[in-house]
């Protein structure tokens, strides 16, 4: 009765109708959370308060004494660990480039409604923490589970339903050393920020910041699939003709991108970069779940040619994204620059975005619009 | 001519027309600059990736070697001080709230098109720097300066006007030791963060945050009012009726205002909160940048009848936000909870807010959405 009652105030999703501007829910959603302002791409590691920021529902009061994360279900040993404990782990940092499924949503016609991102819901950080692998080998689990269940402390409701922020990543991804899953407690060498998860968040190299469960107290292996909201419900791949009973594809690994930063200054309410005529240094990031970035293309007349740019190579860090450079001639007038990576596996940006109904995975390339004065 | 170029990018002010949803405009400006999420009101001192943050152009690629700061103009001795030099001077170690000047805009009907600012555009930090009184003092301001102007590294285009962010502030405000004004490059015991304007800013105790210039490179005394665009066209007050031509009144100083934690939890997309029936205990921060706050009232029935919130001391942190704390019985059903802050000159918090062009300065109470079940 009382999740009927709170699905009172907690809507169906919803796409926006033609030339619907954004509404007051999404704003609040914007001025909560926070994307990446594109000049900080010039940074290898995001500072924390420009890294993006996604929090479904309240950053939770936590405090690292006392905090303990549960480990169940099946496993020989469950165990309950502290920070302390989970310090006395062999430490590992891995650089890794988080980035938000919902990036680019705003950007889809028609607009699903949710997180009105643009194109800048991303960031890389230096993570230290105990790899998954460890502590599952210190629980022994056992040989009939299938899946582990991570569960956050951010609870609320969502389209409807009661939850903590649940997700599951099947075995033997999370056991596996060549995954690179952390249990992490550092961001960038000092404690966790209270909105990057402090104390203890998941991290899952490659993969959308939905998998990256923050706040983090409780593992649990299971003998099925985890069917929870998050797995079954939102991050889902649904396209425009499937009925909402269609399950829809899971959103798991990142879908390749390249931003620049644009170039020259601002006008203030639009955006439009202003440039000199001249050569002008184009620089960037790019970056791929999938594997390496293999190729970054400019185009500086909104897609008709494109030029390859220089990229950096993927080691040492190979889940973080790779810095590009490309020199442009700019010459007095409007113009358009874009951008688009290609990894190893041959995945490309595409020019026009393939709708979806949650606005997942939208990565058409970036147009910046720049005036040459 | 490059001027009137870039003006081509660079629209003038504007007023949304009715029903009209937020831009896409106004939504990148929301996607990089960021509130407080409200939660984190229960931090006596923001974290720096939770305080509320608004550029105008880009962040400055700023190193703090080699940085330098220029004092001159009518001066007896210029100075060029670069952070050694401002280090060696006593630290001082301030706890301020900073509130944008244009938080509420987005809640104002028409909305004037900017930054649009829910209520949540706030933080509290403990700045450590340099007393500008005593850096002026040593460059010894001659008896002509009537004004301390302020440049930022900041630089881009706004209303069709290509600047470096500037602003000033009138001697003998800038030289008073009681206005409390720093020359900082530190925020919570850490360097600057490059947001908050590293490696130097300007915090101005009391005013909104278009005060506090960040990147700060230059002090230039001056001898007659600074007419800059950031002093004489934007951050002012003006009526619907005054014409553009009207020069409004100047925003200075921050009005009072109280938020609230929104208690319970939220429903992601409409962030309505759902709490349980019984004795809750609300809490929140107030300030003014007038004086201490000398009232808090909360009201459980949208404004009908409020009572008394208990409020923290304004010492031993007279510009920063006091808390306060209130016991509500929650029954079964829809309620809206307000709280109103009134401050020791008697200004109080408006049910309605005049509306201004530039949409500033609305304080007018939050409101907060909550289910009971």
């Amino acid at each position: 009765m009382e999740q009927a009652s709170a699905g009172d105030v907690s809507g169906p999703a919803r796409i926006a109708r033609a030339g619907e501007g954004i509404g007051e829910d999404e704003l609040a959603l914007a001025a909560r959370n926070h994307g990446l302002p594109l000049e900080a791409l010039r940074y290898d590691v995001t500072p924390p308060g420009l890294h993006y920021v996604l929090v479904h529902y309240d950053i939770p009061d936590a405090e690292a004494d006392g905090w303990s994360l549960t480990v169940g279900g099946l496993v020989r040993t469950p165990l309950s660990l502290g920070l302390d404990a989970l310090r006395a782990f062999p430490a590992v940092t891995r650089r890794v480039t988080m980035e938000c499924a919902g990036n680019g949503r705003a950007r889809l016609t028609p607009r699903p409604v949710s997180q009105p991102w643009l194109v800048e819901a991303v960031g890389t950080a230096d993570w230290t923490g105990v790899p998954l692998s460890l502590v599952l080998e210190r629980a022994g689990v056992r040989s009939d589970a299938v899946e582990a269940v991570f569960s956050g402390a951010d609870h609320g409701v969502e389209r409807g339903v009661e939850q903590d922020y649940r997700r599951s990543l099947p075995l033997p991804y999370a056991t596996g050393e060549d995954s690179g899953v952390l249990i992490a407690y550092a961001m960038n060498g000092l404690p966790l920020p209270p909105q990057h998860g402090y104390p203890l968040r998941l991290v899952v190299p490659g993969w959308y910041g939905m998998a990256h469960v923050k706040w983090l107290r409780d593992i649990t292996l299971v003998d099925a699939p985890f069917t929870g909201f998050q797995q079954s419900v939102a991050y889902r791949f649904r396209r425009a003709a499937d009925g909402p009973d269609d399950p829809g594809e899971p959103v798991t690994r990142i879908a390749p991108r390249a931003l620049m930063i644009p170039p020259g200054f601002p006008d203030f309410m639009s955006r439009t970069r202003i440039v000199r005529p001249g050569r002008v240094r184009v620089r960037g990031r790019a970056w791929s779940g999938h594997g390496a970035v293999a190729r970054v293309e400019v185009s500086a007349d909104d897609g008709l040619t494109w030029s390859r740019a220089e990229v950096a190579a993927a080691q040492p860090h190979p889940w973080a994204w790779q810095a590009w450079s490309w020199v442009w001639t700019a010459a007095p007038g409007r113009h358009v620059l874009s951008v688009r990576a290609t990894d190893t596996e041959g995945r490309t940006q595409p020019l026009e975005q393939p709708w979806n109904r949650g606005g997942f995975g939208n990565n058409a390339v970036q147009r910046v619009h720049v005036l040459c004065v």
